[in-house]
């Protein structure tokens, strides 16, 4: 099984500091929703996110959404040999059932992720999605990995297929891949960093790679 | 060079028999635009969508949206391995420069596919997209491929590595892979029939799948 961890992921409800400005207040009036209950979106806070430290990364659950989408209907979760964790950058970890069908619609996405940190499980009954505060250290003990794994641009450069091939000899290894658009984890990660391209690459690209690559020797 | 052509996909100006349907007027309003500018869409035109011939698998510009991330952001991509075409429903073929950074915002990728249908480019200088009205088979005829794949449900089953080694066998295979949610292509599509899983999968899985497998023989 593989345990695949999008890490620090830039998805988060407004901060209380920027709950009152002006950008935050009418895209949320136009949701009908208190500006607390939305999910900080760089596309509509623009105005409001630079005042925010990390403010040039921060907002982009579009980068969860397309990571989702991928992971959950690759072969390899249909073949039940993925398990696929969201941890946030305010250390909570969202668990993700992998009979889930997150929703196509961006907007819809994101209005299950409003539902999700207000409900911490949505639906109420299925619990398909579920959020715990959790630290990513936290979560990777709870999994008990025999090998991990983190996406890193500076980490050793490995073919993807090689790649691939290495994470087939563990029973339950587990990758980090940053669910940001650029820079650095903020937070120490432990692991064997591997990067899988001389240039960076987007989240949902290097976890189409790890899944497909995977499966290339698990199936 | 692969050549991957997302064919018949679900994109499309809202039709004019339903511009005037409530469902599509108000949603116009609320962006700004005349309702034939705006692009269908089934999560906001569910009411008025149901009205049109197939409506049951019209109005899906979200399945273009994360074919064209995954795509774009390869690996193949940006070693000048792919070339990327929307074949529509209506028989207009999108050309995608491969340094195209699609909109990773949702909403902003329906304005600028807005934009795209009223003005046939965008942007206007760059070009970096481009639409003509062209059936999928003039699309082919003028790429010239030495080997064309069909991606079906019925298709021969071939594992996915195998169908990336067979794909490298080619100087300038090409690939059609359905834009639509479910069900069948509705024109006649020449090309060798190919299956990658016993299930159907998301356009943007077979996606992932052809050009991943077809990287690991040809980097």
């Amino acid at each position: 099984m593989l345990h695949l961890v999008i890490a620090e992921a830039e998805l988060e409800p407004v901060p209380k500091d920027i709950a009152n400005h002006p950008a935050v207040v009418n895209h949320a009036r136009r949701r009908g929703k208190r500006p607390e209950e939305t999910i900080l979106d760089a596309t509509y806070h623009h105005a409001a996110i630079k005042k925010l430290p990390d403010g040039e990364r921060r907002g982009r659950p579009d980068i969860v959404h397309v990571c989702l989408l991928n992971a959950l209907e690759s072969i390899a979760n249909r073949e039940g040999l993925l398990r696929v964790y969201v941890h946030t950058r305010n250390d909570e970890v969202i668990y993700v059932k992998p009979e889930t069908r997150i929703p196509r619609n961006y907007n819809r996405f994101v209005g299950l992720m409003e539902s999700l940190f207000k409900n911490r499980a949505v639906p109420r009954d299925l619990k398909l999605l579920r959020l715990e505060e959790k630290s990513l250290g936290e979560l990777v003990d709870e999994i008990k990995p025999d090998g991990v794994f983190v996406m890193h641009e500076d980490g050793e450069l490995m073919k993807p297929p090689e790649f691939g091939r290495t994470l087939s000899r563990f029973q339950n290894p587990l990758v980090v891949v940053g669910g940001f658009p650029h820079g650095d984890f903020r937070g120490k990660i432990p692991g064997r960093k591997v990067s899988l391209y001389r240039e960076p690459l987007m989240a949902w690209t290097v976890v189409n790679e790890i899944i497909i690559n995977f499966e290339h020797w698990s199936l």
